[in-house]
């Protein structure tokens, strides 16, 4: 059984039909009894931890890695001796290598796990050669190219899943069971976010990732090497998956409902020169950087089901880490800022539940299951469940949790916000990426704890 | 020494001399050694709590009072009474009777609580009669009654005071005064609203103000006889001031800083016809009103000087109450839910401090030299420090803390949201009631412990 060539010709063949019926798979699974040959494009700190939970599975063979640093490369490899698996094979002698990987047929299900501007062109080019793609967030930065992940996703069969971890985080997925119970009822309202201090990522002084100094871009190392660039261009929200992820898994965009409108308005840009002063000096080099992006950026997204989205992004000044979360509906609220949570009838009335007898009542069946497994998987274990969804939906070769329309519309806040943001707020349509099928797509069954259905 | 007469002359030849330099009194203080000829239209629930204030002072004759309610008349005279107050005029013959209370001259100054659609008219026939005017929130409906306010204190030196009680909460001033001691830094943005249950409000019925049912307008009692029109008819932010008013205080708006443009977005409106239903039945007549005014409604503004304050309007939907605040700068931020605070610096790195002593180390000036006369004058003795300023203020004829500039720009969030909320979310400008002002004019000092200066 020559599985792997077929799976190949059959997503290809496959076409338009899977995109429009994606939960269904070919009735048979060509992996039955065989391990996922999976490679990796990117093997820096995100990668190598992808890696590290794709070796904790017995289901995935480790066939190609690809990194342009030969450091990251040895550490990739040494991990997978020390875990007893078979040399891969290695690309990465120029930036353009990963495509000599994705002609491997060595290769089912390739994972991307590289700089920003990568993210597409390398998922577009993963999905034309018939690899199962699973891509780090944010997917893409322009509007073009979400529909280049879309039309390329329509035209080859081929599926595609954006590697949100967040969505697997444990209080989140309670939450979203208790949607789907209706615990909160018709839901009206959500808020959201990524608030985390990055100042201490998007600077460092070359040596060491999140070390002190406030060098970036080529003097930089790590994420400052590439993501600080974003801040210095784009006045945008550059990072929303995070937070908008969960939501839209809990109000099914692209399956009965979709982003509608959004409005964006920036704060002035003041945190990271303040932060470069205070840390490099008055006299350092960076102190003539003009930040283009606002320290605060705060969006509203109008849905076509009439709830409203608020997602924030904070990522340039002093503050603890919170995605902020908020889901309303018609008999109350959870908040994940003071833990809390109210639902009409069952809460003492003008009083806050702690949420976690509430989050704990409602966890999800696939932590209950696998909470031993994801302990120690990396973000307090949603990244087991990143893992296990991928390599599920590419073993059976179905349409994953979160597909190429949702790599879309999140991905789209950033171009969005960014125009919203030049122009004064005024309200941004969401291109309709399913092309009208929101109001026939079903809804993903996020209750599943099995993914490869 | 008739000063009485003295002081509605003097106040309308001041005319835009007045204006321009608010805080500067004429030098003398008309009413050293008497007490301020206070008049009350409306005794309500809100009017009379404000009578009762004025009756704790030692520095007030209560010389009228007007409702067109005899019931609520009576409760005001007795109380009064009760006090060893000499009784007042009456007034309330009919809805325009309040124009022969504003004729008298034994009327010093007067206090609007009166429905919302009467404080406009009622506040600019105060100040032409020159009454120093005291008008509850919100102030407008319309941007021309906004400007109605801006336009008739210019026109005739006669100050008015929007009684926003929130902006003397304690936890609130301690706020401003750790923002004017530039604990935060330079500031950046900002969260508020109004999240209130008021569907015992909104609806009753007819016999008790908070009691069961679900009668409105003229079947209603109290608010629900006029508040519940304005959700009826309007898709809006309608009662902004609460959430904005502290916030406002806090960057100087119409000081130095002003509103610039609003993008406001309204959730469908379920909840007060579901409370109907489950309430009053599915036969119920009043399942039949079609409330207009979304459940959640999300406002973002961005001030001149490139702040951002999100306000929210939530008072459909079972809830705790919370004013939802933020305060955030490039050196920390304080929320007021989970009651916490994070100062780069003094914080434990990425950790939240308990907000408790913070609040308790900046204490206001004014809560610490007033706390005990404070102490039950409603509304966590917020109530206390409104009467105070206001009484201040009108003894010394000078401007208010909170003037008609601000209640001019808070109020005018109510139009401004509505006209965005029925654009898709388009931006909509603010207009300047300063008349560009705004950039000349001093901030209020709000760190006084005397209104009257």
């Amino acid at each position: 059984m020559n599985s792997r060539r077929d799976f190949i010709k059959r997503t290809s063949i496959a076409g338009a039909g899977l995109a429009f019926a994606p939960n269904i798979s070919f009735g048979f699974n060509p992996f039955k009894g065989e391990k996922l040959k999976l490679a990796f494009i990117g093997v820096g700190l995100r990668g190598t931890n992808h890696l590290n939970n794709a070796i904790r599975r017995n289901d995935t063979e480790i066939t190609a890695i690809c990194d342009i640093d030969s450091d990251r490369v040895d550490i990739a490899l040494k991990l997978l001796e020390k875990d007893g698996r078979k040399k891969p094979q290695v690309f990465g002698k120029n930036e353009m290598d990963y495509l000599n990987l994705l002609a491997s047929k060595e290769v089912d299900a390739v994972i991307i796990s590289t700089p920003w501007l990568w993210h597409t062109k390398m998922a577009v080019a993963a999905m034309e050669a018939g690899k199962f793609t699973g891509v780090e967030v944010s997917a893409s930065q322009t509007i073009e190219e979400c529909w280049d992940l879309v039309n390329t996703h329509e035209r080859t069969g081929t599926h595609m899943m954006l590697l949100e971890n967040v969505n697997f985080r444990r209080d989140v997925m309670a939450v979203l069971n208790m949607v789907k119970q209706d615990v909160f009822g018709e839901l009206l309202h959500f808020r959201c976010g990524y608030q985390h201090d990055l100042r201490g990522v998007k600077f460092n002084d070359g040596n060491s990732a999140y070390g002190p100094g406030v060098e970036f871009g080529d003097k930089g190392i790590s994420e400052s090497k590439w993501r600080t660039k974003h801040s210095v261009f784009r006045n945008a929200d550059t990072y929303p998956t995070h937070g908008v992820g969960p939501i839209a898994a809990m109000c099914d965009i692209n399956r009965g409902n979709r982003f509608g409108t959004i409005t964006s308005h920036a704060t002035k840009a003041v945190g990271l020169h303040k932060y470069v002063v205070d840390k490099g000096g008055e006299s350092h080099p960076n102190t003539k950087v003009k930040f283009k992006q606002g320290d605060i950026i705060t969006s509203t997204i109008e849905t076509a089901n009439q709830e409203t989205i608020i997602i924030t992004h904070d990522t340039n000044s002093p503050r603890p880490y919170s995605l902020g979360f908020r889901v309303q509906g018609v008999n109350g609220l959870w908040e994940v800022d003071g833990n809390r949570i109210y639902v009409e009838g069952k809460s003492e009335p003008h009083h806050w539940d702690d949420a976690t007898e509430w989050i704990k009542k409602y966890d999800h069946p696939v932590w209950k299951e696998y909470e031993a497994k994801a302990t120690g998987a990396g973000h307090g274990g949603m990244d087991y469940f990143v893992m296990q969804s991928f390599v599920e939906a590419a073993m059976a070769n179905v349409a994953p949790p979160i597909d190429a329309y949702d790599a879309a519309a999140w991905s789209a806040i950033t171009p969005l916000s960014e125009i919203s943001i030049e122009n004064n707020g005024e309200p941004q349509e969401f291109p309709d990426f399913t092309r009208g099928q929101w109001i026939a797509r079903k809804p993903y069954d996020w209750m599943t704890t099995h993914y490869g259905k």
